[in-house]
């Protein structure tokens, strides 16, 4: 079996030379993942966070409390970021060659910390816009102390790559004929009713906005 | 903003001390979760890498290619394993309080490498199980180079924890009269349509146990 590991007759975009990847095939991913997973060391432990991020050119702006070990810890230690997009589970004729499809990114990098308030504004917009966008011009924007209260980690993307495997099962010739049925199921995102704040004074009508990101996803 | 890091008015299973956690939460997301990304550190640098897990009582086996460098690292090295759930985008009346539902646990332990052939086709079976509930009995089973070509590690749970949001925005009081709607868009996994390996030489019915796996995660 050989789930995430194996690339065979798939797109192999993994090239660990330091800046040289296929920078826009890795970009689709990190954009179109809704939140990352941050990897981080300390005292030679690993720790794993997942995080909101946004991109902005070849900088990944990562997210989280400003009191939060991941935030403190991340200005100035080497990073891992990676993103990963499921997209089906496939069914071969032998358990070796199951499978999943997916596409995942994998970025590195050192962590710098955002102080600069207007940075720090800019880059809680991209959040806000990422998670819903047009949600930035429609909410109160944060105060000072909620700046203060909220990090923002800049991570110069050093290297990246991306991994990506599609298409059907790959079985050995000796197995085709086995009478087992082989192919992908394929997982999809999709949306619930959208569920009012039972704590909103009174009904307001769900933004236009929000319609079209649900619209957008389920046509990808 | 606070995705990922807000915990307010939610469960927190988070316990730092080793050995004492909320056991069953986090083993029923541990459960739930398709994959787990692990992160193992080489050289000060940390890395993620996604892939297939199984849980064996107190212990997580981790699956790849003997190849993978996460297979050839993880043993007797300290890890970092994390499941993500991502149940719904929270929309709130200000940026800060914007969130994500979701369940997410995080375990620690070293890895030992599993060598012996019967653990090992054991293990693959399990892996082959949480894919796929029903597949095991259905397919060939790895024979001895197959066997070979696949790494699986233990890890023993040292510690864990769970973080859990759920439940519509929490706003400041006085946010809540402004006129921005806000609440909670439910993410779902649902499945395609089952794509049959185009290569088949014959057609063959889809096995029961595949529309079952699918009516129990779309009633979850």
């Amino acid at each position: 079996m050989s789930v995430f590991e194996r690339t065979k007759r798939n797109r192999v975009l993994r090239n660990p030379t330091r800046g040289n990847y296929e920078r826009d095939e890795v970009y689709r991913i990190v954009d179109e993942a809704l939140y990352c997973h941050v990897a981080f060391v300390m005292d030679g432990q690993p720790y794993i966070i997942p995080t909101l991020h946004a991109r902005e050119g070849d900088t990944l702006l990562l997210h989280g409390s400003s009191a939060s070990r991941m935030i403190r810890h991340a200005e100035a230690n080497p990073l891992c970021v990676t993103m990963t997009l499921v997209d089906g589970i496939v069914l071969a004729r032998s358990a070796f060659h199951h499978s999943i499809n997916y596409r995942s990114a994998v970025l590195f990098g050192n962590g710098e910390a955002v102080s600069d308030p207007e940075q720090k504004m800019d880059a809680l917009g991209r959040f806000t816009e990422r998670l819903m966008p047009g949600r930035w011009n429609d909410v109160r924007w944060p105060d000072r102390r909620e700046l203060k209260a909220t990090g923002v980690i800049a991570m110069p993307i050093e290297s990246a790559s991306a991994k990506i495997r599609s298409g059907p099962p790959v079985d050995d010739d000796e197995d085709m004929a086995l009478p087992v049925w082989a192919g992908v199921l394929p997982l999809e995102q999709s949306f619930g009713a959208l569920i009012a704040d039972p704590d909103a004074p009174v009904d307001l009508p769900a933004p236009e906005y929000l319609q079209t990101y649900i619209d957008s996803r389920l046509d990808g």
